[in-house]
């Protein structure tokens, strides 16, 4: 299941990045599951990654490696996370590093590595580093290249998940593509479920991981399926550093609107993908104390399975939307002043069920794709939007199924 | 669906706390859902409740009447929580203790009332208010009469909750009884979804409140099915004090066990029924630094739906078990010291898999009925236990269907 129109925009070469893919059998579905992306000499890399304290072994690697500051590829395999795999995992990652870099003639810290998958098993290294020679052979730039590499970064995802943006700095055409993979294990904290987004802007490294932080945190961390922050979450920003400057306040501004863009329509994909959708739900915050306020009680709405099973019931369940923020972690919370809308419906006022609502025109709202629902706290000036789906059979199918 | 075999006590009778039930119609199920607990007047009650913002009506009431320390009768319904129902609300409960006190000669701050069921919906006061003869008139003190209140205050479960122990004091015989309702919506915050125990004992008012304080904290508020704190939530301790006084040191050491273990077989009885509930886990965290970090780690566990899809799945998932640990707040996690137990099974240890581990080992305890978890952080002294159940095809079933 999913919700909406699955489309992969056709992306447009960026100077220099270029995308290989190969079959190494790791990912049981039988499908291209290893990507390699290269970047040039030149390029600058920032990456945000998961606060999962049993973080995987790539994401220490790929840590340490960023360090250098002079990335050339990024390894990524699918159907094993290499997580919960102890020293042996690190020695994994190490060693599919070390293969690449022999083929590709850099140095081991010039590779970072990436895995997705199920946790707790071994990284078949010898099947990942055989299948290296044909994802380098067919590196390429090509709209193409970028889809399929989409494809290959997905394990229980039913799409492929892509955005691309242009705009227009000091007279010269920026572009910024990114591609993602998650639909379970998604409550991403300061990072996702893998994506890697490309830019041909010029922009020093100290701002790029700023930029790209702050993105992350109004996109890929407003996003939840079933509030399980991943081991292996990462979300990497890359610069080639050969087109236009980004420096100026104004090319600042103009370059973050066109991320942010990007990294909340793959963040949105993900929710709409997530692990059995049949909703994509918008979460919007306001009148809250401080943007953390605002947060808890979006998520506190989001990971309650109460809500989210009225939501795929098509159910205006308000009363239990109303129970999830009366339980959210809130100072002196005065419910009396809370509102609650549903759509173009207002639920809930002074403590109950609005005046002149009724079931009729709550469920004409709930039997939509997309919902949205407004919570107004009415005490302070911060808000927060969080996206996410509902609770399904399916997604306890998926789950009870999956791995093994 | 439940966990374990339903049996009910046969209750002693506690001289004085006479029970009576009656069918108003409000519960749609066809069944009785109006109790009378009456108590005697020297009766002392004490009580905790829901910390949901949103908290009901009657919770409002209650808590203002049991500040006359003169209650004599609780009144429960069932089928219709009063929350989220504003002023209206607050009236309509009010006018329910106010027809109980005119039929009983008491005043209305005499009585407590308690409502479990929709939540948002307008209390049906007439219905209510007419079953009040009929349950007054059948007010008994009889082990019968204990089921039959155990049954009328159900909504969702599948079986009556009741517990009874009995301890020495002084030479005297002490009885508690305790009977309990709830099935979902259940992570409660200080109390439980309605929880009624009661003895004779003879325990002064501020003594009494530290008891039954103390005691939920180590039943009701270490169970969770769905983490969705209730609006409604009340666990009342009631003493006739007609019995062997509890004051010195060592008749509150036994009445405190006896206590603990009425309360703590009641809750667990809520986790047995929970909603669609096929696991019964006991999550056992060790050598956390306080107690609230153990409770922290054991939460995200019991709340996560990977897991809780694993145990219904019966898979020794064990990866889910460790990004669910890892994703805990907790400051400086050294993750290389956790071991994590499936009943006697190491699973993870350094990091990852424990050396020895089989999967036939892991899915023999996972296909059981009834599961241990135990986790060691191996960072303090501290330790908590939470009871949880899984997430079923059911769970989403009986929440799709349940309200309207």
């Amino acid at each position: 299941m999913a919700v909406g129109e699955a489309k992969f925009p056709q992306m447009p070469a960026i100077a220099n990045i270029r995308l290989g893919t190969a079959q190494a059998g790791i990912n049981k579905a039988g499908r291209r599951d290893v990507v390699i992306i290269e970047v040039p000499e030149k390029a600058r890399v920032a990456g945000v990654f998961t606060r999962n304290a049993f973080c995987a072994a790539p994401v220490h690697i790929a840590k340490r490696h960023l360090q250098y500051q002079a990335s050339r590829y990024l390894l990524i395999n699918t159907g094993n996370a290499n997580a919960g795999t102890g020293t042996q995992g690190m020695q994994d990652a190490q060693a599919c590093c070390a293969a690449l870099a022999e083929l590709a003639r850099v140095a081991e810290h010039n590779v970072l590595p990436f895995s997705t998958g199920v946790i707790g098993e071994r990284l078949p290294v010898d099947r990942l580093c055989k299948s290296l020679p044909e994802a380098l052979a067919n590196l390429d730039d090509s709209a193409a290249a970028w889809q399929l590499a989409g494809q290959a970064i997905l394990t229980t995802d039913t799409r492929p998940k892509g955005a691309s943006a242009m705009c227009d700095i000091a007279g010269q055409t920026v572009t910024i593509n990114g591609i993602a993979k998650g639909s379970g294990m998604i409550k991403p904290n300061m990072a996702t479920m893998l994506a890697f987004v490309a830019t041909d802007a010029n922009i020093e490294s100290e701002l790029l991981e700023a930029l790209l932080r702050d993105s992350v945190d109004r996109s890929f961390n407003c996003i939840t399926v079933d509030s399980d922050t991943s081991t292996n979450d990462a979300c990497m920003l890359i610069t080639t550093g050969e087109g236009a400057s980004v420096a100026s306040d104004a090319s600042i501004a103009t370059f973050r609107e066109a991320l942010d863009s990007v990294t909340r329509e793959l963040a949105q994909a993900i929710i709409r993908d997530g692990e059995g959708a049949t909703k994509f739900v918008t979460l919007d915050v306001q009148g809250a104390v401080s943007r953390d306020e605002a947060l808890n009680v979006a998520f506190t709405v989001a990971h309650s399975p109460l809500v989210k099973t009225a939501l795929y019931a098509s159910d205006a369940n308000w009363g239990r939307i109303l129970a999830a923020v009366g339980r959210a972690p809130i100072e002196d919370f005065d419910v009396e002043r809370v509102t609650i809308d549903l759509g173009d419906i207002r639920l809930v006022q002074a403590g109950g069920r609005a005046p002149g609502y009724t079931e009729e025109a709550g469920s004409a709202v709930m039997a939509r794709d997309e919902i949205d629902i407004r919570i107004n706290l009415d005490r302070g000036e911060a808000a927060a939007t969080v996206w996410t789906s509902d609770l399904s059979h399916e997604y306890v199918s998926i789950n009870a199924d999956y791995r093994s």
